[in-house]
């Protein structure tokens, strides 16, 4: 059978959900008037349903027709790990042991963009940057949720490009928000894959592309902080709610750890690729 | 003229929002269902006219009968501004020079409770601290607004206990997101005050006061960052909407800074108090 890939998408503005069917989009959202969004379609645990009510119809629209968007257009929390993979500790230079615990950080739904569309550089700075990531949308929710019980709340997969304006993480005392707050700075998608299986996630390699060139490229067993614990660990403060979105870090060699670095330029084109779930592609563009 | 005090609250479990007479609550939301929340009121500009609604009328509800919640109940943005008093920054005797920009992070609307209510300790930690601030509340959105026409987009001013678990702001290598991030850890309230001049916010008095004691004392002329400079640099990165909640920082004296450190416990009252917005006030208890 094959893997569901549901996408959020825009028609002539008007938002939908629906299917991808590598050519075209099976709309799904105008027989679920109940459910606006995918978010509402995971809490009532409905992946499934929408499904079948796919089977045998054909697209509806070309993917040339559509706007992808992230598929969980207004998440209750975005919240990412920083610093998740090897080395990626050593990269900052800054003389500290790696701390005991996941580094957190919040971001607004409105600094990502979906596939196929382009970041965006602000005249304030030169020094955008990608970060190739994968991330977990929440299906039951919780609060303090065992480690040994945390897939049982993950919905589905998806991909994120963690896109940062590197210089604007270093303006404060101690903490990144704003570098990781512009908008239009990165960019979730293509779509989500069902999670059903551990397998999905325990061992999968995750690569990020700048123009065809590797360079990010780890496999999640090599996590820092594996994807239960950091389920366990976010619980214990928060109740994750169905659709949060967990963005759970990215491998050494974003474009601030070359040397000399190397920022993202008008007309780069970055893929964020993991194994099972997919490539997410973007541009890049100057602001208007 | 009486200064209006709009306030959220729910009756029964049924939410609402109306007037605070000082004894009792006059419902406003009841004739305006266009408007579901004050976020909607101030998106349309609209505090004025349900203020006119109420002319006359008596209250319609004892305050014993309501319980009062944030002004704003799901804001798209609550952005904190750290060490923003003199002498905050020499209190994190971490060696290190002030930033050259206002330190910013992120908390969630459920870390949040309203006046009256108790602040919850969590069984993680002993370390529940507090921290007076004053709250603004965003009019009329924007970009990249000019310091010189800051306060144009400012509706109204409230209080804040940006209530903090203090261990877990050091959890990790750059970040306070998880200690600032508790479930109703904090409070926001008593009340939206209309900012009509910019004497209400240059050189105000704010002060905290736990049983009675003052702990934080300080006046909001002496802000490392002011306010108009925070909405400009905040609306740099992010576009701010109507009803985004900026927390502008806290005076020195938090429970962490003393020598021992002192921390809540159950029983404690807390009161932030800022002069013409009014007194926000919130025990402690224990999750149960």
């Amino acid at each position: 059978m094959m893997t569901p890939h549901f996408v959020t998408y825009s028609h002539k503005d008007a938002p939908a959900y629906g299917l991808h069917t590598g050519d075209g989009v099976i709309n799904l959202s105008a027989a679920n008037p109940h459910w606006p969004t995918l978010r509402e379609v995971i809490a009532a645990d409905g992946l499934k349903d929408v499904f079948m009510q796919a089977a045998g119809r054909q697209a509806d629209l070309p993917l040339e027709a559509v706007t992808l968007q992230p598929p969980i257009p207004a998440p209750d929390k975005i919240i990412c790990v920083g610093v998740n993979f090897p080395d990626r500790n050593a990269e900052y230079k800054d003389g500290q042991a790696a701390a005991g615990r996941p580094s957190l950080f919040i971001r607004f739904p409105r600094t990502f963009v979906g596939h196929g569309e382009n970041l965006v550089r602000p005249p304030e700075s030169e020094q955008l940057d990608y970060e190739g990531e994968i991330a977990l949308v929440i299906g039951k929710g919780g609060r303090r949720i065992p480690v040994e019980h945390a897939y049982d709340h993950v919905a589905a997969l998806t991909l994120c490009n963690e896109g940062t304006i590197r210089d604007w993480v270093r303006h404060a005392k101690f903490n990144v928000t704003q570098g990781k707050n512009w908008e239009r700075s990165g960019a979730i998608g293509p779509w989500l894959v069902p999670f059903t299986s551990a397998a999905q996630l325990d061992d999968i390699a995750l690569e990020c592309r700048v123009n065809g060139e590797v360079r990010q490229q780890d496999r999640t067993s090599r996590m820092i902080y594996d994807f239960r614990y950091i389920i366990n660990y976010v619980s214990t403060f928060c109740t994750l709610v169905p659709g949060d979105v967990l963005v759970c870090g990215t491998p050494t060699g974003a474009g601030a750890r070359l040397d000399p670095p190397v920022w993202l330029q008008p007309g780069d084109v970055i893929e964020v690729e993991a194994e099972g779930i997919g490539i997410l592609r973007n541009g890049v563009e100057d602001e208007a």
